[in-house]
């Protein structure tokens, strides 16, 4: 079914986590990953409860949990699994490759339970291969997502830095796909045609409702930003201050679920 | 002391941390913050005793620490300031301004030792006042590197990328300095024509024995770093890979400091 949805993004995929991905996301009609920004372990476990029914993914920041323990992170992850979610840790890796590869153990352990990581390309490529053989070290897999493209205030990832982040990237098996601006259907489809069709973009900064969020965050509208070649959105204040999280979750999922019939049929 | 050694940097300097680092370094004579990068406690507080003596900051990667504890942690840094070192976590922050904030707090809690971190200008500068933020909401205050140079492999900061970061950061208050690119005296030239003598330069990358090392890594000499504008050099291996560490700290402290010496009489 997914290979079906998905058309050329399924066939010339040659990564099991991306297809992983297409098929949750096929399962479950959506294209949501939840930024899950909460710093209690409470609200995380919340956010599962009421909107993991129509999430693809959650974004985690595990270093802004100020009551983490690794017992209560290991039961979160073992819920996010049982409502077949994947988990991608929004870490964004940025130094050496080496270093990166120890950055993934520690206490917080991000190899041993993410499914995805964000890294700036900033310090060279070699943090790709860091950050694979972090998973590898725990005998487990995992997918890197570059950062491409932010919509934040003053940001330097301008197009001669997108175009070294993709021609970098798109070749690389370890690389899962990019982060592209949701804000601005114009630059996405911009991206889209560096990237090609085999690679996954995930776009942030978008929302029902366009406008200005807090401390230079903007906002796109979903439906924009996936026919414009977004696989996923990334959404976090639109879902999770809304008034009623379920019901936000469930049109976001149908906003952007909608969107990629309407793109690949 | 500090202010006849330090000439022109001292004259020119705005802020309370830059000037404490002076002090420091006056008082031991040496411009070396080791790279303490250890996975385990033990080898941690084993650096501080061999070569604190010689040191005027400590760089330290509180997320590869496999045993870390919050006590341990704790002992370690009263350790550390019972050394008269600054306490340097090498975090590359690198994400918007409102998440380096939260990263700031979470179980590890940098903001609440951390002397100064490191962050890439990638996101946009609010990342600084982020930064600044953290330390804001635990009484305490802090600088930030910006990452302006680095030696690794295939890295993106090109002149352009440079030349952005020292022009959003060289008059921010928040901003303690730059990193600079230790292996390359010219490329650090440039840099402290860019930067103008008020913030400072510190750079990784030198080693007394040239040449290449782990995963992208290259060396260039601690003189020639300091003769060209480097007002602090990160070590690592150099140290703690050698024979007798406690000697080569003391042989890099005496480059450094002659060197600083030299470049100010």
């Amino acid at each position: 079914m997914a290979s079906e949805i998905w058309g050329e993004r399924w066939a010339s995929s040659t990564s099991d986590i991306a297809r992983r991905y297409m098929e949750v996301a096929s399962r479950k009609q959506s294209l949501v990953c939840l930024a899950a920004d909460r710093r209690t372990m409470a609200g995380l476990f919340e956010l599962i409860d009421s909107v993991g029914p129509y999430l693809a993914a959650l974004k985690t920041h595990v270093d802004l949990v100020d009551d983490w323990t690794p017992e209560s992170w290991s039961d979160f992850c073992e819920k996010a699994r049982d409502a077949d979610l994947l988990i991608f840790e929004d870490r964004k890796f940025a130094d050496i490759g080496k270093i990166s590869r120890d950055q993934m153990a520690g206490v917080y352990d991000i190899r041993s339970w993410s499914d995805l990581v964000t890294a700036h390309l900033i310090s060279g490529p070699d943090i790709v291969d860091g950050l694979q053989s972090g998973w590898d070290d725990v005998g487990r897999s995992g997918g890197v997502l570059l950062l491409a493209q932010m919509s934040s205030r003053g940001n330097l990832l301008n197009p001669n830095y997108t175009d070294e982040v993709v021609a970098k990237g798109k070749s690389h098996p370890g690389v899962f796909g990019f982060i592209g601006n949701g804000s601005s259907p114009e630059e996405l489809i911009e991206l889209r045609l560096k990237v090609g069709s085999e690679k996954l973009i995930w776009t942030p900064g978008v929302n029902l409702v366009v406008g200005d969020g807090e401390m230079g965050q903007r906002y796109g509208h979903p439906r924009d930003a996936v026919l414009a070649g977004s696989d996923c959105i990334i959404v976090g204040s639109g879902i999770h201050r809304s008034d009623n999280p379920t019901e936000s979750a469930k049109e976001y999922a149908q906003s952007s679920w909608n969107a990629l019939l309407e793109r690949e049929s």
